[in-house]
């Protein structure tokens, strides 16, 4: 019914590399080109379609599911997705790519885990050293670098304008042209 | 990040009545009119994001929470929701309306179910009369008609044309107006 689908970017890495934050500023430079986003993080996820699900292996994986056929529904009806998800493993991001093909764009937000350490915006590096959260992601769950990314972006070097611009460029050079424009 | 949440249309009734069609054509209306849609049906959830779900009275209900939860994420992204679902308890739709408030319109899609099984666009209503299917709304499952919907189309007696308009007049009566429009 629309001309689609759409792309998805996948942005990766720690929590506080800035993922949420980057994947938002990117969804307003791209609204403002015309583009239709649906952007999708963790915490949203979280606290509705996937309020079933717990923090354990398994739930990480239904939650990742969900995100990756959310994220196909959304591209199906031509909205470029943008998807912020810690996404710990590097076989969830193959299933990713298995289930999304060609569509699926990888984007690491890399930044050393004493950095998001620091920034700590949720307080959860605090709780989990502090032993109050269990199974936190670089803390006492692994984080598996990705093995090629389509993009990476060092977020303790570059400013977060200079990241958004980055993004926004490596979206419009692989995103298709839209009908009509 | 953008205006919303936007409303979402709850296209309810047997299948067969026309709620996928209907809606699919809705959203073109409002597409043309400037209006980002987005529609989720049945198959399209089915298919993908709850295709670990059986069709069991506790998989129906969990189906129909992440339709909801998935609109509520596209409603507060200000994209206009048109979803298709048969939806067949009072008591899925009261919970539905719990959670979603007053963006939640409910347009009845009305058929007489030997119309619908005349239809059967998709031959279930002939496999669940002969028992190849179990636990089908309208053969082998209740249909509890709407208690108090928004809207009602009868879809034996209105044209596809008179239906689409009828709904598009509503919904652009009930939406709020676009940001800048």
């Amino acid at each position: 019914m629309n001309v689609g689908p759409a792309n998805i970017y996948w942005f990766l890495g720690l929590s506080g590399s800035g993922k949420t934050t980057l994947s938002r500023a990117v969804a307003e430079q791209l609204r403002a080109r015309g583009r239709d986003c649906f952007v999708l993080d963790g915490d949203l996820l979280r606290g509705g379609l996937c309020a079933d699900l717990d923090y354990s292996d398994e739930g990480r994986k239904e939650n990742l599911r969900r995100a990756g056929e959310l994220a196909m529904l959304a591209s199906a009806q031509n909205f470029v997705c943008l998807c912020a998800f810690i996404t710990p493993y590097q076989s969830t991001r193959e299933r990713l790519r298995e289930r999304l093909g060609t569509l699926f764009h990888e984007i690491y937000i890399k930044c050393p885990i004493e950095v998001c350490m620091e920034r700590d915006p949720k307080q959860n590096y605090r709780k989990a050293r502090q032993g109050r959260i269990v199974g936190y992601t670089g803390v006492d769950a692994p984080y598996e670098p990705p093995v090629d990314p389509n993009l990476c972006v060092e977020t303790d070097l570059l400013s977060i304008e200079a990241s958004v611009q980055l993004i926004t460029e490596y979206i419009l050079h692989t995103l298709p042209a839209k009908e009509g424009s």
